[in-house]
């Protein structure tokens, strides 16, 4: 939470309240055409079930603004401040991770009225009739949009999480009933930025306490891709022999390859004429991409997706190259917005970027006070730092300082490769 | 599948079709209470969904009878055979085990659906209409009955399987809504056996290929318990430190409860008065016990459940004395039959009774040809047989020479102890 | 230890010291081709370093002899109480089993003085000069002839848990540097014989508890195989695809197979002419099987060895036949001794057999009172008998009644297959 | 290696083969009160035993140089290219890591003949009577260096690996049969640099390629302690609970400390009056401490060490500093080096001192061509870089660019804490 903005965020009633009713409608809205089973399973440890999501986003509000703020609060029921705690050890204890997918109670119908009451008793307090006083009003509205960034980074993970669930069905059902956009080619180009002391980190308006604070650092001349490695260029590296060349990888990178015995990105698939797939409905044999729209054919002027640092990293190699780091890529994005000439494009919207950063603290970083400190600054460790957005990022949630983050051999995000030399 | 049998079964229009009819209406009839995502879940590797139970059922009688017998058979949907198969490598391939809980599709209603399909074409292959040749009516006939035993032993897989569910779940449901039956207390009495030559293996009427043949055993006399061992008893092994003796414990036993932190059976739980589980609405304190009732006071009187292998013999040797064989077992229970003065009580209908018999075939066993010989004979390896049945044995599906096993450590069933000296 | 020999057996200044004397100079004797080096490592959890052995089996004699019955005991040195006690919870602490071979002190040389220390210490105990009370000779001459047998269990560990070390070595070392004897083909023929009650255990003479008491069975009739099956069977299952069909295979054997990988015996190699093997020294291709004498070309006609219970009860189901079951190779031993037309051949010497009959009590059995216990009974759950002796088994350790035990997957020791039908 | 020290270094008859003679003979030196069992073992998969460590660096020798440049080469046993190749894809196969303390073959003896074939082979391609081309005397010059450096290297990893394996005995032998030197109190203070442009990296002599190119950062103006954290210090973190209170930690490494149970550095050990510790000669009580001096009472003012990565950066956390980034350590140590005014101390020869510096390429990194390429970059993921060097380091081997790296978790290493603010 930027503890810069405290004081210019007070609850505006005609602005705040109806940003938190969209916000938290645009979650249901993403689960609405999913039944309570697609909702309650979790595939692996990393995933959250989308019920789960429902109910934390929603415990996020109760616990952090209700608990503090509301008179006379009450809980709405007492067992989901465990229950939905995430990882926050300054709250208490918590229900087990790998355990998420066996909650089939609360139900998803009790989690729906779970949220509905939270959004009330929210409306209630944000309404100027509850009359906070002004120290307190500041400190909702702060922790109102720090929930709802929350919850925007929680509306990511239901899709993500919910296409690796559905990708271990054999039945690869679709969450979306309408055929995927289709990419045209693009040329590879080369933006060329000058060394120097460059500046990153939040400009103002709302950040996360790890964009903080804004900082010097020194860059040496570089070029940074105009566009995301593609699926066909990917797929030439795959066809060259790329997972089979330890002088491609890092030591750890080629251990994991070895050990998990991975020869493509995790939804991609070579489907057999003669497979068993074809029982399942798809026709056509190739090379195909399970997504949000179900498993369908290669296209090799989209951006490949689903990539492990790892993978993008031996990818760089392969192609002569290196990974940004992610002052180079803040700062050549502030550069692109601030010129006409820039030919830099994919920088938001279809899948996060890949840096060489490790997750670090930015020097003077502080994470704020009590419990809520847990949000960012716990995780600097074996990290590394994605930049941009995704396609599944919600409108609204992308900004050029923006620092995601995601272990080496992550790969069910929407993540992707910008090169740079 | 008992050979001997096939001679004798012909389709009786006024049976089978109404025992295939009752049987299969059970199956749904207990999952009736239960949510889609209640039945969805699987807790461990060990456990399956309902969901899975129901559907698997239903592969059975497509897989073996219909596909075999029915004229211009259409599969209800191909990919089912892969799904729903749980272990016939015969059949072909098959959704791995541990993912069963990850197939949010098909959905409940879409099972169900695939339910009544299966049932209204098996109601067709046996009415007298469908003219089947008399060979192949006979092979049906078997056939079904096998069906139907298969999905009664699946009904008590549904019971332990959702109580294991629900046990992992903090808000410890309850799946049936009324009281648990109190029991009294029993003196423990020992019934005296001679020693001789004894018969044992199935008499007649259906059994499992593992029931025989019938043959002969030599056993020396013997002292069988009239009662099984109570929560009481089980207590007081407990308190004088049972779990910390390993004395008491045969070696891989000890191993076992060390490396798990075992202290007390599987749906013990001790609750202090000032623990969370007071929030969850578990007013009291002192030793409870998890079950379909949901979290209640341990009854001293009850039959201890949820015990393994290795906990019962440990008791066993705590208390002087040690698990009966199979075949002390049951040869008393075909005395007492026989007998108006035998004392043995709880045989059947409480819980199922380890021995001390490892699962091995009969001498002469010889598994059924095809992929339905993987139904028991493949089993036989480091697993230990279990008597009698238990309070979700579904009616008529207890007999004196049905053989269940598990694994030494397996402790989420509803098993216990008799002992023997 | 056999409670019934007690009595009879006394001290005898002429016998018992020599018979001491002669088993610990073989132990001894077993090292001496090896470095301390080969003396030190520990290949895995289930073997021990000869280094090891060779101090547990003298710690075996300081901590349940000399301790008891020595005046003025003082241990050689007190750590070893804990450094060299195998498993005995009753006599408390030990050395964590997988880290044995990170002792490298005490030195070889020490665990030598060691040894020296004891025997000195052993022969003065024995020798009618120290004048120990007629009772307590009594018991020291059991618990030395304990003692011994427990020394000779180790000599054959010794050997197979070396042959594991070197098998693990790319240098592929050979412990003995004489050519293997090579086998001549021998028809396989069937034993047959009668139903009945037979009797089984230990008929006097010493035996481990596990021997006790001697009982009757009932068998039925049976086709016992004069010999063990060879290499070159073993060869035909192998090239017939023993390894690839699950319908030979128990489940929990099949996992077994697929989980690790397995496709032949522990020891066998198939060497190309093209591959590095042959820059370490071996000449030809084809199949080879490494052993004491190094790797050596598989003898066709020598005995199998190295095999599971898991691939033993598959190549008998290949082969249309089974394992013996314990009582069945006992009943036959003993109907061999006396009979002059039994056909029987390999029952000691070679390899021992793999039966069918999980490792259980016998009726009435009893485990000595204190640590000792320990000894056998414990291990009494999912471990299969083994029966006969094999080509590392010490001179006089042999006997009908032998129960020796394995879990399924265990194959590093001189472990073959006699069929029977 | 550094390819701008390439022109410079040529065979000086008068100075390498003496430098080559002094390091190779160190490293003899070190094993020299070692037995061979000591030598043998291995503790764990990331350490190696002495042997092989004597061996791996004499390999180096043979492969990288012999092979290339010496005449009529012949390997001494073309085994050892395999068995002691570390982790070079690029030379070929080699054997698993973890089984590298089964290789008992060859022996010691043996492994010290390599090192002096070889020894003798390189004398003479280094004296002027070999005549290589001029050319390849600078190639072979900058080898021979590389090859000198990565044996000291291993000395002190050679120290390092023998006391974990030591700590792994529980009659915790010592290595030096002296007393351990003992440490005098000193205050903390705290050393203020400014902010600005720094430059880092190697500024020429002998260089491994990761401390290349020499480039530029910019540094917020900090403090830097004067000295390293002491056992005292790091106890009294202990007894406010610093393993107990998840606030202080890292994510992972909170998991990490839950998991393992990590409660104290790796060598600290609490002795009971009463324990059986007293039994193997540790009289007294209270905190001790392992290392090559054996098990010692905890010197208040001597640095902590054995420290990983995430409890420095907890101690940091609880003491209200944190870890300095290594372009802030290498600045102020290049500066203390000019200043006469530095307060700084303890900078080389106690122990590495851990950075929060993710373990990554210099901006314009390249490694070197071929397979010695592999040398330093491969490992730049998931580790964190260490500055300065160690009471075990060897002399001449220290130097203000030089970047150590290991994982976070990692503890067996003479590492410890410097703070910064």
């Amino acid at each position: 939470m930027n503890a810069k903005t405290e004081a210019i965020h007070l609850i505006d009633p005609g602005v705040l309240p109806a940003r938190f009713a969209n916000v938290r409608a645009h979650s249901a809205a993403l689960a609405e055409p999913l039944s309570a089973e697609d909702c309650c399973a979790q595939s692996m440890t990393d995933a959250s079930p989308i019920k789960w999501h429902l109910a934390h986003t929603t415990w996020f509000f109760e616990t952090f603004i209700l608990e503090r703020f509301e008179r006379d609060f009450q809980p709405f029921d007492p067992a989901f401040r465990v229950l939905f705690n995430s990882y926050y050890n300054g709250v208490g204890d918590r229900h087990a991770r790998p355990h998420r997918g066996l909650l089939t109670r609360p139900s998803l119908d009790e989690v729906l009225a779970y949220r509905r009451d939270v959004d009330e008793r929210m409306r209630k307090l944000l309404s100027p009739a509850y009359a906070l006083v002004l120290d307190d009003m500041a400190q909702v509205a702060d922790l109102v949009e720090l929930g709802l960034q929350h919850e925007q980074q929680h509306q990511e993970l239901m899709m993500t999480d919910l296409l690796h669930l559905f990708s271990c069905n054999p039945l690869k059902p679709a969450y979306a009933n309408r055929p995927p956009p289709s990419a045209s080619e693009q040329p590879l180009q080369w933006q060329a930025i000058d060394a120097g002391i460059v500046t990153i980190g939040s400009t103002g308006g709302f950040c996360f306490d790890n964009e903080l604070p804004r900082h010097r650092q020194f860059v040496e001349p570089y070029l940074l891709a105009s566009r995301l490695v593609t699926n066909g260029e990917y797929l030439a590296f795959i066809e060259d022999g790329g997972y089979r060349k330890p002088a491609l990888w890092l030591s750890e990178g080629w251990d994991w390859v070895q050990r998990e015995g991975i020869a493509h990105p995790l939804y991609w698939q070579l489907l057999e004429e003669s497979d068993g797939q074809q029982a399942f409905g798809h026709a056509g044999s190739g090379w195909h991409v399970f997504g949000l729209h179900g498993l369908q054919p290669l296209d090799p002027h989209a951006a490949a997706t689903q990539i492990s640092w790892f993978e993008a990293d031996a990818y760089a190699r392969w192609a002569g190259a290196r990974l940004p780091t992610e002052a180079e890529w803040e700062h050549a994005a502030e550069q692109a917005m601030l010129s006409d000439e820039s030919i830099l494009t994919q920088l938001f919207g279809v899948c996060w970027q890949w840096t060489s950063s490790s997750y670090a603290p930015y020097p003077g970083y502080a994470p704020v006070a009590g419990a809520l400190g847990e949000y960012n600054g716990k995780f600097m460790a074996n990290q590394y730092v994605l930049r941009g957005s995704s396609c599944v990022t919600p409108d609204g949630h992308s900004r050029r300082s923006y620092r995601n983050f995601f272990p080496s051999a992550a790969r069910w995000q929407f993540s992707g490769i910008r090169l740079a030399r």
